[in-house]
């Protein structure tokens, strides 16, 4: 099955790009930080202008709720990020949310939380990359003519990049998210040097347009409701501060300690960051509004659809740094690279949380496999299936997917939240030591006062979001949530079947002899390997067994039969319409009806090719026989391969293959040894 | 391979319809003619048109050769006919043009043959459906709207009808080609009676048009070759003939005969048929033109895009019976009926073919086996395939898939009669009754005369008709021919390297000891299993192996082991990725170091299970490791099935579809019994 569904990707992925396998290194701190945090401080070059862009429904006197919006974010930036090194302290075994959930609140939290961390890769592909895209087209207006496409192009790059098997490497992430990083705060100094000491008049390229509200003078409800919603917008500046509690097994050790403090560092940079760019927003009055076209007008009139609102990021980066200056460039530049790579971080957390759904179970077994090329590839190419048909939906425009994006991270952050209270409580029942059960009870209560506020958030980005799309979302959830219970039924249902019973295996009724026919179309050198090999077996019976398929051939295999002096007896059955699985089905079944204890074993000789057409040339018959006889109780099938010249080919192909890296193994750290080792019981 | 592919069709499809297998019944002439002539009669639904088509280009005075023409076309179906009822003597096997090309003339003008042949019936369906279409359209104005679309769905149909293998019965086709054969032959007697006897002025629906000439006043070689195409576009009335000489095994006693009277009643019929059609097209001023929308002008004007040109057989019908009148509405339902039969036709002839060339090894083996619905079926989605996509680019034109059409039935006529001619050439050399010797003679000169005449005619098909669209006829021809010469070419390659050597079967080199490894994951049933047949095996040693992916599960597994008290020991593999496939891989590739001329035997316990999504989740890794071990010399793969419950339903649908009735089988006759039969040497 694997060899032709396979080719097609085989031909355009080709082979891997390196051969060395993922060595036993582990992250310092400070390649920790830009290889996990660039989800998360990528937001940043979305979520300040997602505020505004909500705000502006109700005017442009609602922009003065934008400090208020951000202290709000900054605290629940605090407070999740307080709560997570909670997490890494006491799960450090990079099963993250979906480990603490489980454990604690059992598996259909933990499935929840699974599913909602699904949708969230998704969604992150598609955001970061849309948001990539229009911070590149700020500076490169092609790309943003050319929204859909480009974003599409980048998907389909970064798949095949992943495919292959490039090896993720911490200086590929250090060096633009630390020239991201310095860009933005280059960027808050000088600008707010500028504003404060020279005193200079900094004005965004929107600043004088006018915002036509939708709603204006929006007040009482109406407008905490908008408050609200511009706050929910806000919380995707926390998208990704989980990922680190993935990544434990990656750090240094002391393991947790240095995810903690890597936690630490990556949530006060966001926070410092969000907080100067919405300020520098205020500063060089940024004009955002949902609705660009319609909404911001100039002279009295509207921009009209020709108009492409640019991120804030690079409109204020334009204010404070001058239009098509080398760094306001740069900064364009590497900020839509953080986020391609924040979208490369999905492609490794998607595989990667689906190995630990299939160890429970809850995915088809073999993704379990470390680094089952296979696998990851079909994990894959889901993955990027979902996020281009986001994208084409949405026509890559990051204000309408966001709206999908923040319900499955507070989803996970609620029920992760709830699930350490619930572990601190467990703990505190047998703990005696009361130093430790003084830090227990603190602990516990920075993870409630946690599930406490991303609760109200996930209420709050329900509410105010569910119609805007957040209901999209929740159906994504639903569906990996119903698939993966099935497949987990299924798992039972047949463990149940086929569990040993619990007597001693003696109980079962034994067969007493085997009866071995090989199958023979003609005596050529795969044909006397299987019958050699058939020999040496030593069954109690053996017989080759040819099928009259041509009378000449039939005669022609008899007379070479008696001139070779086989000393095997020959049994040809008929035929009538040249069918070859019929004939041997029906005979070995007469067999088991002469005598039922006994076991039938058909040897079957198979050309091994190389090339995925000799498939199609080859071993057919015996493909559907050896599937059919599988059916038969009391038999068992054995292929005696005969490997044709040109299987050397795919030999070397499979060894080539077998050196794969599979994306994410960076950030999931060296491989356990197994705690028992080889050896003979 | 064969599940899963196989799965989207099967949801289509459905089971089989009829259950009884195909009847040792032989057909009767009444109804082996229906059977076999549905394509060469139901070609007179066009091929008269065709003739007028071409004639306009010079205009409407071109009109009066079309009685030469009809001359030209019946000298030529008389020639045809008289030599294929030399084939179907001589070559009565049902191998038809290529076993008569193959055996006299060699394998590569069979090849080439057969090339022609499946050209020809992609055309066959394209031609058939495209004119069956037009031909309902004349008394349904909504088919001839959406012709395209109609045509398609008509394809479709049949792919489904063939694909679930509806059992063609003989009634099926006797009842619409007798109905059309009345249906013509009415017309042509009414015709003549109104014409001759009461006087009656007669006039098509496009009797008062007048014709724009696109070359008036062709005159000497221009004109003879305007009537040469003419001639080549009537030709188009003798596809089909060769159908009988395929399907004699079908006959009853005595075939040959049967077969050669059948053969002339249908070259009688449709003959008649055709210049009858001429003549009244002739008598009711019936005017075609090959662009009616430019050329065909009623009152000066031309008559415009939204012009649909019907068929002249519909033409001529609605003035002899009257336009909407009962006869002409069932005259047009019989002709359309007839001409999807002849598309069915092919339908069945394809894979039938395909069969013969893989017997020859110029196909896939497995074509070979009579009434494999795998086989059948992929052969029936590639003619619906090609001919659907001739039908798309060709517009469900008719006249325009013409133009490809006949260059295939034509070579393979030539090279048929040319094998003829060897054929008695090859018998009057040996043979010395001198009674014999004048009837080959004879035959000989039949054959000769066949042979020069069609060669003739392909000249001329090619000279006239190359540029308009004969190139893609051959072309395809080439893409077929390839193709068979490189599997052919991959077949010998393969055969010669497993030739078996020479000398007796000792003198290779023997492994001396066998090796037998159980793979355990678990102790289930299927585990037992395994085991218990292993141990009947008597290899010289067995172990059982098991991959320690997950250190809990293996310590579950030592001391279940011991508990139990298996008396096999237990070998547990390291592995660091949680990899199955590799470390097993690499122990049995030291066990083969250890001791080089012993064989390993691995013994895998399979689950089977019911539904292809069950592939999925279960024996992934299984199979992966299989393909792999397959690779390693000197070992041998066992599967030893255990049934889940589900598995049940596969073996259901199994069996029933064992009973699938493959297309084509009425008219390829009962099984030969294989003439040795089943017994021990």
């Amino acid at each position: 099955m694997s060899k032709l569904t396979d080719v097609p990707k085989r031909i355009l992925i080709g082979r891997a790009l390196r051969s060395d396998r993922l060595g036993e290194t582990l992250l310092p701190k400070r390649v920790a930080l830009p290889v996990f945090a660039s989800d998360p401080l990528s937001s940043v070059a979305y979520a300040p202008g997602e505020v505004l862009l909500v705000l502006s429904i109700a005017g442009l006197s609602a922009y003065h709720f934008s400090p208020w919006i951000a202290v709000a974010v900054v605290v629940l930036m605090f407070t999740v990020v307080a709560s997570y090194r909670q997490n890494v302290r006491e799960y450090p075994s990079g099963g993250g949310d979906y480990e603490v959930a489980n454990t604690n609140l059992g598996p259909k939290a933990g499935l929840t939380v699974a599913s909602a961390l699904l949708v969230d890769y998704v969604l992150t592909v598609a955001v970061s990359i849309s948001s990539g895209i229009e911070n590149l087209g700020s500076a490169v207006p092609f790309v943003v003519e050319n929204k859909v496409a480009c974003a599409i192009g980048v998907i389909v790059l970064l798949t095949l990049m992943n495919l292959r098997g490039v090896k993720e490497s911490g200086t590929l992430f250090a060096i633009p998210t630390y020239v991201f990083v310095a860009g933005v705060f280059t960027m808050i100094a000088w600008g707010a040097f500028r504003e404060v000491v020279l005193g200079d008049d900094m004005r965004a390229p929107t600043a004088d347009f006018e915002i036509k509200p939708e709603h204006p003078g929006l007040a009482g409800f109406a407008l905490v409701f908008l408050l609200l919603r511009a706050f929910s917008s806000g919380c995707a500046a926390l998208t990704g501060v989980e990922a680190i509690s993935n990544g434990v097994p990656a750090f240094r050790k002391p393991k947790s300690r240095n995810a903690a403090t890597t936690l630490a560092m990556m949530g006060l940079l966001a926070v410092t960051m969000f907080c100067g760019i919405i300020a520098l927003a205020a500063a060089t009055d940024v004009r955002m509004a949902e609705n660009p076209a319609k909404d911001l007008m100039h002279d009295g009139a509207p921009l009209g659809a020709g108009y492409v609102q640019d991120p804030v990021i690079s409109q204020v980066a334009e204010a404070v740094f001058g239009h098509g200056s080398f760094l306001f460039v740069i900064l364009a530049a590497a900020t839509a690279l953080v986020l391609f790579l924040a979208a490369n971080t999905a492609y490794n957390g998607f595989p990667l949380l689906g190995s630990i759904l299939a160890q429970d179970r809850y995915l088809p077994r073999q993704l379990h496999t470390r680094g089952d090329r296979l696998a990851f590839s079909n994990g894959i190419v889901l993955l990027a299936g979902a996020a281009g048909l986001l994208v084409g939906i949405y026509g890559a425009d990051s204000t309408r997917l966001i709206q999908l994006y923040i319900v499955g991270v507070f989803v996970s952050f609620t029920l992760s939240q709830i699930g350490m209270v619930r572990h601190w409580n467990r703990l505190l029942a047998t703990e005696r030591d009361q130093a430790k059960r003084r830090h227990m009870v603190r602990s516990r209560g920075i993870n409630t006062f946690g599930a406490f506020f991303t609760g109200l958030v996930l209420v709050v980005v329900l509410v105010t979001k569910f119609t805007h799309g957040a209901w999209v979302a929740l159906l994504g959830m639903c569906i990996f949530y119903a698939t993966m219970t099935a497949i987990r039924k299924h798992y039972d249902r047949v463990a149940e079947e086929i569990a040993a019973p619990d007597a001693s295996a003696d109980d079962m009724v034994r067969p007493s002899r085997v009866h071995s026919v090989v199958l023979i179309s003609k005596i050529h050198r795969p044909a006397l390997r299987a019958l050699g090999y058939a020999k040496l077996m030593r069954s109690d019976s053996l017989e080759a067994l040819s099928v009259n398929v041509d009378a000449a051939d039939t005669r022609a295999l008899r007379e070479e039969w008696e001139r070779r002096g086989i000393d095997v007896p020959l049994k040809v059955l008929d035929s009538p319409y040249r069918e070859v699985t019929r004939p041997v089905i029906d005979y070995v079944k007469s067999l088991r009806k002469e005598s039922p204890r006994d076991v039938v074993s058909v040897i079957i000789p198979e050309y091994v090719v190389g090339h995925w057409y000799e498939h199609v040339l080859h071993n057919q018959s015996a493909l559907r026989l050896k599937g059919r006889l599988l059916f038969t109780p009391g038999v068992m099938v054995t292929s005696v391969p005969y490997q044709l010249q040109s299987s050397e080919a795919a030999r070397k192909r499979a060894r080539k293959r077998q050196n794969w890296v599979a994306p994410g193994s960076v950030r999931r750290g060296p491989a356990e040894r197994a705690k028992d080792s080889s050896s003979h019981t």
